[in-house]
């Protein structure tokens, strides 16, 4: 045993300064993007990082129409909101090296600082830039750093940190590297091979701590488990149950073992793989494939690579390393006027909340914050293209920073692609009052920009759909791997009423109860910066004889004042619209113009508002928050979520109860989901979805589709069966 | 005036006499299907009936893919629950005339009298079919009958109705003859007149009066609202504001007219029509048209006319007047054992409820109960090819009975296509533990089945779409025109906190607020007839420092003993999951295999529970029910919804309190929509849609869709642009 632990240690740090061997001699390769540096080898730790950054281009993305648009290391900024070039990276990691001179540093943020709302709203196209700011978070002798770098003059502007709790998102290095801590310590491995598993088959991932007092205040840590890889790639099915190993993240020194658990087996590899090449039973495949089709090219351009321009939308799409997706300036152009109207400054997902509902010791602190502890960016990877999007998309890079500094491109991390359900915009058929029949129908179709995280084991797609008719509907769905728990139950016959925290999907399988919330920053600004947010109230009116109808439902308009006016739960029985308006804006008839959020199915955290988890991620209290407009206040969770104690949240903000009417004012959405796993979820979930809408209301004098042209035959694509072809 | 009023009565005895001529002689040809015989000759009464039916062949349908596929006086029936044919409804409509010799009568519903579950259970194909049935409702001497005729024998089973309230829903011809009421009383004609309105330029439209005491007892009545159709075919948005003229149905006699608000303008007709012929300004057209396509065909067939089957699905699908469509006997194949697993033994759109929310004398009435008052189906009209359906559907025909019992064609009521929106089944990307990058995605393809009911103003779209994963996704879309009330208000500064029940969306056009609600009737048979309903309740528990954590989420699950237990009303902050199990089937895991219903954006009626509209659509008084399954149990608003008490509702069935425990049970679901319209609904309104679905929950053993195959672009059509085709 200590041999091998030996020979696993020798290897660690063998490959530990291989890496710095290649930061030092491949520097001008990674400027020059040579992403085989993070080529994956055998048993390196990048090929078994949780978060391994997709070094090598996959082979399908040949098939691609899209592959590499171009060489991203000439790319120049061409809008105040494009994200950092590889240049401007490269200039800010000389400044930052700088900076810490001989200290050892780790950067885990490197994005665009952006220029405050005026000087973006005041730049035209041709215009000069405003000068182009990074915004760093890096830590250094175990401290938290951000600083903002002025990328021309390289000046450094340094700010506090120290009054906020908790750590930066863990670098993909920190992950990398943290991960093999337990195989340094024989009375893991010792115990693993107890288990009848050989550590050469264990892959550990860190999971975040969470919070919970003391024990995880002053230090990063994070608690491994660990999965036995044998026969399966889906070695998510697989756990080691009762091992938990909770790691420093800052010195990877192991400080506990938790090892429970011993008597519950490690379910079997038989029937968990879901890789196309592993399946060994028949594949179905429908004989007449249905595909989207557009062969002349979408009706969408992307000018300068970022500025999406269809149809009447005009928005700013952007990779970000925490956010994934970021909108920005999101316009309409008015068919009466031809103007186009302000509808969003900045839409993007700014936090999620996982909480597991188990209390037992290997689980009670699986409550995860994925884009604050993960990256919900970092962890979206390239995608599919004729299986995460249709034929007919494009797809768009990101340049990320690794730990150093570095950029690097993931290539294919958004979509962007024209959407017909067969569904229809509008449609009429009518008597024929005036002697002639009246059909009309209009085809709907609308864009969509998709990213897709794969936070481990889970996937959340992401989807903002901009419809022809002003309605932005925006889309969760979750599928991946559903993580369970090990059990020696095999069937439900053997349980004697002892609680399972979930539901027995197969042998030895629990999936355990668990919630999702996404909170989404919406900072509206309908036709102007300064808007208002009014709870559109439905209630019971009585007639009092005055009418045969006893009662009928009544509208009341109640405008917010202050942030605490519009921290809104949802109720069936108590139901209303929400508005965002513009006051001082009329449409014709003296309507206020403006957009309302529309709920779909959701679901509302049921923890103990004082309950750690629920504090820190207490943007889950209300599923409808307005605030007033504040740069600083972007992230629900906290800027630093990472262990945070939920002092630097929505709720913290809200609480301050701010004057919200007539002002500039941000709109927060928290969508959410109880799973309940059922055994469908097993080996790999069927996609679920839900969703909210941004739609107009009184913005447009009419509907402003009404012009939309119908589908005729003569214009539609002319087709051939690839067979037949 | 007088003259032109006896111009009008002359003219319409003349066309009456001469539609009875037609029916004498052109019998051979009605059953050959001619439909010239109800061609719409200029200012025919049918012409102008809200609901005509649809004689002349529209000329786009030779566009479609699918004009009438065969001749349907030929069609015999093939499966128990196959639609009566023209034929059958010919022997049925001869038994009819023998029964009232010289009585005058009017058919209200010719259908099938469906067999007994247990037969159509046990019915195989290739066995005789049990003895073809027909359920008639009929009103003669001014009394409504209910009786079955055996279409072999010509025996007739008469029930007694004399126990409920209400009438049949209207038929359409009723309609036909009562809209030309009001030009016979000259005071009518002089109102509309002195609002500067031709006479010509009018029509008058039935609308259901509701019940409200005695004045809606012993007769049925219809309230006429009349529209200025001059200038546009949009004649929706130029109420006449303030009449009503109220019409005995049976004799056409003007009981009352009410004639308010001669203050009141007519809206203009600029602006209002929404026909691609009447658009003057440019059409807007994306000039590359994205498209459903599949080259050779769908991969459904529809065997024997009505049974479909698609992928791992077998379902019947046959059109109904009153429900619309009708889904029966739905199965769905296991990939593990290949076995036909029942699901849902019938589903269709129960009833509809659609109160205004106006007390006011021309409003408080408005409170519509589409199906029961009308016929879901009947105003079901001709698809629009390419716009009301994708490129790839086919189309059902239905056949309907006129009063007089004679059969005729409805084509193209339903459309049937696959879907493939650019979403994924399921999909995940992992990082490569075992020395290879692992990227799986999913296409995710459904069947859509869609009718359309135009109920005068509003565009009703009903999808039942079906997923490979077991998934049945139920989505009910809104459009159409909004229906207006005339104001003497232009713009919203001239209101001094008058109460307009609803929006100024344009000048002198209030948008009054509105509900919709749809009930489905969605009898579950997972497995078997025995099902049980378990409310799978979750609710926070506390850990009690048993655990870092205080609080998490704990399942309970509570078995339905009896109808009371299953009244639900939703409630975000106390959730549950409702599911329809087999208590006598369990997985290998042991878990009872079921289905669970996922509700999605809903409202629920804010009216009081005694007001007599609620009372009549008391099926709105909970989101979902459960009722011992009774076959004579199908109308959630009573098999009378006209003028009906709300004595013969799902609530007073469900009341019973009967067991429904381990029996044959029925689900129902109530999804409802708050509209307070906005300028974007003018003049016509975007489509807006909800959903449920029906969920396989511990059905399968494991994920159905494991085994579907990817998207390869080699496998996929080649197509060109029609332009360069």
């Amino acid at each position: 045993m200590e041999g091998k632990n030996f020979r696993r240690c020798l290897f660690f740090i063998f490959s530990a300064v291989l890496l710095l061997i290649f930061a030092v001699y491949n520097l001008p390769n990674q400027l020059a993007n040579k992403p085989e540096l993070l080529e994956c080898t055998t048993n390196s730790p990048w090929c078994i990082s949780k978060n391994r950054i997709l070094g090598k281009k996959p082979n399908f993305l040949h098939q691609s129409t899209t592959a590499l648009r171009h060489d991203h290391t000439v790319d120049v900024p061409h809008h105040p909101l494009d994200p950092l070039t590889i240049q401007e990276m490269n200039k800010v990691q000389k400044v930052i090296k700088s900076l810490y001179k001989d200290t050892v540093y780790s950067v885990h943020s490197l994005v665009l600082e952006e220029p405050d709302k005026e000087v973006v709203l005041k730049w035209k196209k041709g215009d000069d830039l405003p000068p182009r700011k990074a915004s760093v978070i890096a830590r250094a002798a175990g401290k938290s750093y951000i600083f903002t770098v002025d990328i021309e003059t390289g000046e450094v502007v340094q700010q506090v940190t120290s009054h906020i709790s908790g750590y930066p998102y863990v670098s993909l290095e920190d992950m990398q590297t943290v991960i093999w801590a337990p195989f340094s310590r024989s009375d893991f491995n010792r115990s693993v091979i107890a288990r009848g598993v050989d550590p050469n088959n264990v892959a550990c991932l860190p999971f975040s701590s969470g919070w919970f007092g003391k024990f995880e205040e002053g230090r990063r840590i994070v608690k491994l488990e660990c999965f036995n890889t044998e026969g399966t790639a889906n070695f998510y099915m697989r756990p080691i149950e009762g091992i938990i190993v909770i790691v420093d993240l800052d010195t990877d020194e192991v400080l506990e073992i938790v090892d429970k658990g011993k008597h519950i087996p490690i379910p079997k590899a038989a029937g968990t793989d879901y890789r196309l090449s592993a399946e060994n039973s028949p594949i179905f495949k429908l004989p007449n494939p249905v595909s989207m089709e557009q062969p002349n090219g979408p009706n969408f351009v992307i000018e300068d690579e970022h500025l999406v321009k269809w149809a009447n939308w005009e928005f700013h799409l952007k990779p970000d390393p925490r956010a994934g997706v970021m909108i920005s300036r999101a316009r309409v152009r008015d068919a009466e006027t031809g103007d186009m109207r302000n509808v969003m400054y900045k839409g993007f997902s700014s936090e999620l909340f996982v909480p597991y509902m188990d209390p037992e010791e290997a689980w009670y602190f699986k409550t995860y914050m994925d884009a604050g502890e993960y990256g919900f960016g970092l962890l979206s990877l390239a995608l599919d293209p004729l299986n995460d999007c249709p034929r007919n998309a494009k797809y768009m890079d990101a340049i990320f920073a690794a730990a150093d500094g570095t950029p690097y491109v993931r290539s294919n991390m958004i979509c962007l692609f024209e959407r017909y359900s067969g569904d229809a915009a509008w449609r009429h058929t009518e008597t024929p009052i005036v002697d002639q029949e009246i059909r009309e129908a209009r085809p709907k179709v609308s864009l969509v920009a998709r990213m897709v995280a794969s936070l481990a084991n889970y996937d959340y797609i992401i989807d903002w759909e901009f419809h022809a008719d002003g309605l932005i509907h925006v889309k969760v769905s979750l599928t991946g791997i559903v993580i369970v728990k090990g059990t020696s139950y095999a069937n439900m016959n053997q349980v004697n009423g002892e609680e399972l925290y979930g539901t027995l999907l197969s042998e030895n399988i629990i999936g355990v109860v668990h919630d999702h919330y996404i909170n989404f920053y919406l900072d509206m600004d309908i036709d102007g910066i300064d808007n208002s947010f009014v709870n559109v109230h439905l209630q019971r009116e009585y007639t009092n004889g005055k009418s045969p109808r006893m009662s009928y439902m009544k509208v009341n308009k109640e405008v917010a004042k202050t942030e605490k006016d519009a921290q809104i739960k949802l109720s069936l029985y108590n139901p209303s619209e929400f508005h965002v308006v513009n006051p001082n804006k009329k449409s014709k008839v003296g309507n206020p113009v403006g957009y309302k959020v529309v709920p779909a199915g959701t679901a509302a955290s049921l923890l103990d508002p004082e309950d750690p988890p629920q504090k820190r991620s207490s943007f889950t209290n209300n599923q409808i928050w307005v605030t007033q407009y504040n740069k600083s206040e972007q992230w629900s969770g906290g800027l630093f979520a990472y262990q945070s104690h939920g002092d630097d949240t929505l709720q913290v903000w809200s609480d301050r109860d701010r004057p919200i009417e007539n002002r500039d004012i941000v709109l927060w959405y928290t969508l959410g989901f109880h799973h309940v796993p059922c055994q469908e979820d097993y080996p790999i979930m069927p996609t679920v979805s839900s969703s909210f809408d941004l739609k107009p209301v009184n913005f447009f004098e009419r509907n402003p589709v009404l012009r939309v042209a119908p589908y005729v035959e003569k214009e539609l694509p002319v087709c051939k069966a690839a067979a037949s072809a």
